[in-house]
């Protein structure tokens, strides 16, 4: 397989489109990015590395922080943090509030807002300094001393945060949330500005198509089976509403986030990440999903 | 890997489980079955085949079934279903009428009833001997004439199935489906009557393992990536709202019928069917789930 | 109070109106109605009687006709038939069926199609000859034996009644439903295609703006209590999600129907029918809506 | 009609009920009030006076005061005021979160939280000093300098205020709250505090049933059409999802509260109150419901 061409046709190809996506707009800070951005970069775990495009260009990886934040829970609490949030798909956005009464305040799965909320709660109750901690366990497994979060960002995100807020003090009306609702809504939304390059990006994921250890040093961060645990959530839950259709034409666990970046894991193969900030209907990346889409169908490699 | 010694050792140890599951009672035929039967088979596309306890005695497949009417309606008609219905999870049971109401009338995947009975109100316009010929598919793609449905279960289910009635008058008032009611719902229980053991219900779907060929001829049921899009679903959609946790805990596509079957599928490598008819709370077969659950955890094998 | 006058003022001024409204579109029969149709009649429990435009203009009453078979179950059955049905307004239209669900196929009142199919089903239990026995009924309280269904209408409802078959076999699964969903639906369509126009409207529904008694021999229809509850019942639940509207703006007890008829009480002064057959978006009469908002304002006669 | 013999004999036999309501629960400060509290006061427009039990003794009127903030906001902004919120009943509690969003943000009716929150956030951006300004309007409207807030009740329940939090925010984030949500909440928390006996709560509520003049210097508080349209609310709106039944039972405008009171108004007749701090399952005082039930059947005076 010549990872190499394939993704340089590809990247040609899907850069031709004429996008119809648009640019997150409810972040005012994320409206500012230059639009035709698209970058791509892969990482092996036998060690080959190759990006095309905007690859070295910093962006906000948002949501696909929330797998970070996830997988640092699961290694520090374990199975029991599923007291707290469920492992189903959620239907549709629509849902997210009744499913939250109707479900007594235990979000659906980590990846929607509800339960990356209750994620960050966990981690702020058990962390001695939450925001320096996470850093810390973001730069470690990648070896990476240079990842941080956007201080713009975050403020851009407090400023009209309101939904979010909603989301929090309902769950906390249900028992859910053990901190103060204005702390827990801080601290996550400072994870979401983590900001990184494709090829940053690829190689942090790393771990998760390697059974959950570091690529460079072979340190456990997570056990075999939670590490498959967290890529089936990937695949039944990391694209919102889009989650199947993700499945269904690309066929690898993957995450996504408004920033127009793609995370996307092929078990005991690679890692490979995408950047292109328009957004399609779903709020995924419109050219990540097609590039990834046809990397499939070319390579031949879901999983399925 | 030693499948045989795997298996006997884990079937050992679920039957021995005090099964807390109950019968699905609201099919009066259902309610009927001995509620200590245990089955499992394999089937790998290399040939193996290996079964233990009640693997030779027939059960209702009940929706299990879908994967097959989708499956004939898909080589029919290719990507062009997908107009009439989505490939996205549900979300909860609880949610599936509010859902048709808004999205129109298009299912959200084929696994839920609403789904289903799209499928076979496609199958209805296409086939000429819609219960005949949906019968001659499924012999074909297992190369086992004696498959066959039973007139008792679907008598049964005809009876009562007043909820299923009411969704298909539903679709049918947005004009996803194009035949009488009556005649739809009536092949539909006909489909969901289908009945076989372990061992031909893994024999009858070795071909999802192996890129939509049979085994015993090689002949194309569908393309690869037809295929591979099928198992995707299995993995999103097939255990209604308990799709998650079985992707999450099995890691495998599969599909479950409320007569205590489960189909699950490893793309490249083998079919595994199980059956015990007391159902969990999700209704799904509650030593199913865990001897699958157990199966996958011992031979290390799940896709992620 | 100068009734004549002031509807003959208010009649000028609503017919000069460019009406945005439009034609039930649902039932094919009823779309062929001549649109610029608009009548209104009074009648008073002292014996006043005034008409205006097309009051003597026969058109189909449709769910008006559901308060007279909810009188006709209450006289038969009394308090007992609250034990399959609410008293409540539902909310919005859009909740009817998730409603159901939540409610284990209670309607939450007699005048959403779910409510009146429920009551249909009650008749169909209690009556001897149902058709017959509620048009005697009819015909009875207004001793009027001119009054009768519309066979054309009726067929018209049945061929394209898929929602409603969905309504009632979703109630049919709760064990709600007694008879054959059929049966149900082919007497509810009937009851809904009585027709008749705005002067046999205005005398029929007199005797609740009477105590429940007959205006012409004082028998007695419902009892005080009974036929107050009536009145309640429009008042909170007589418009669908605009009853909250017109309890807001008109503050009578009043039904609608999607015919474009409208009927009115004023508890011990008068029932005031009007008819115009284009409806608004909540699909209630627009001029008629209008008419009776002026009419009120200007008599400053609401019961609030 | 002997208001005072009625009375009388209504609070003996509904005394000797076995109360099966309980006290509200989720204001810790509510949870500790004397629960055999029971008493009664009636004020005509013509001068009558009278009052039964602890017809004397202060309560929060929680809610009811819900209908005062809407009369101030009414009297200084008119109609406009429906541009921010509907008069359609809610349909049921269940749905708040997702009726708020479906109608993106506008809330259904002024009694629902949602909307009383609504009308808190306008009165703070329409006077000079909200809790002050407040005050003086309802001291003025009853000529009763003693009126005020209880700032224990209203310091208990902003420490537990999540779910009102969460809707606050949910209506912010899609524009339609001005102020910042925890001043609006604080303003909410005051008026929701204020307590008064029965014989004060039916002097205060006097002028609605008095076309919306002062009864003791017939100064205009509200238009005749404005009066009759808060009654004509609080009769389809005024006691939640039991909102229908209070129509059907007990045929008035009327409001309650958690702390057990209730006001109900016959226009141009009398106000009266009750107050019994058991609620029943829907919220609403059981003893409350069953007196007024009583009175309306005997003195044969509903609106209806």
């Amino acid at each position: 397989m010549n990872f190499k061409q394939i993704i340089q046709e590809i990247y040609q190809k899907v850069g031709r489109i004429n996008d119809p996506g648009e640019l997150a707009s409810y972040i005012p800070e994320l409206a500012t990015i230059d639009s035709t951005k698209f970058g791509v970069h892969i990482s092996t775990i036998d060690g080959f590395n190759f990006g095309v495009g905007n690859c070295h260009d910093k962006f906000s990886i948002q949501s696909i922080a929330k797998v970070l934040s996830l997988c640092l829970a699961y290694q520090v609490l374990g199975e029991k943090i599923w007291l707290r949030l469920g492992v189903e798909p959620s239907g549709t956005a629509f849902n997210s509030l009744v499913q939250l009464e109707a479900d007594s305040g235990i979000p659906r799965n980590p990846f929607i807002n509800a339960g990356a909320i209750v994620i960050s709660d966990i981690l702020l109750s058990n962390l001695e300094n939450p925001k320096e901690d996470f850093l810390a366990f973001v730069r470690n497994i990648s070896n990476n001393p240079k990842l941080n979060y956007s201080n713009k960002i975050a403020s851009s995100e407090k400023a009209i945060g309101f939904r979010n807020a909603a989301l929090c003090n309902l769950i906390k009306s249900f028992g859910n949330i053990k901190n103060e609702p204005s702390a827990v809504l801080d601290f996550y939304f400072d994870l979401c500005s983590l900001e990184m390059n494709c090829k940053e990006l690829s190689e942090l994921f790393l771990f998760l198509a390697n059974n959950g250890r570091n690529i460079f040093d072979n340190d456990t961060v997570l056990s075999k089976s939670q590490s498959k645990r967290i890529n089936a959530l990937m695949q039944t839950c990391g694209f919102y509403d889009e989650s199947g259709e993700f499945a269904f034409k690309v066929g690898l666990p993957g995450k996504s986030g408004v920033g127009g970046g793609i995370i996307a894991i092929h078990p005991n193969q690679y890692a490979i990440a995408v950047w292109s900030p328009k957004l399609n209907e779903k709020g995924n990346s419109y050219k990540g999903m097609r590039f990834l889409e046809e990397f499939t169908t070319k390579t031949q490699l879901s999983i399925f």
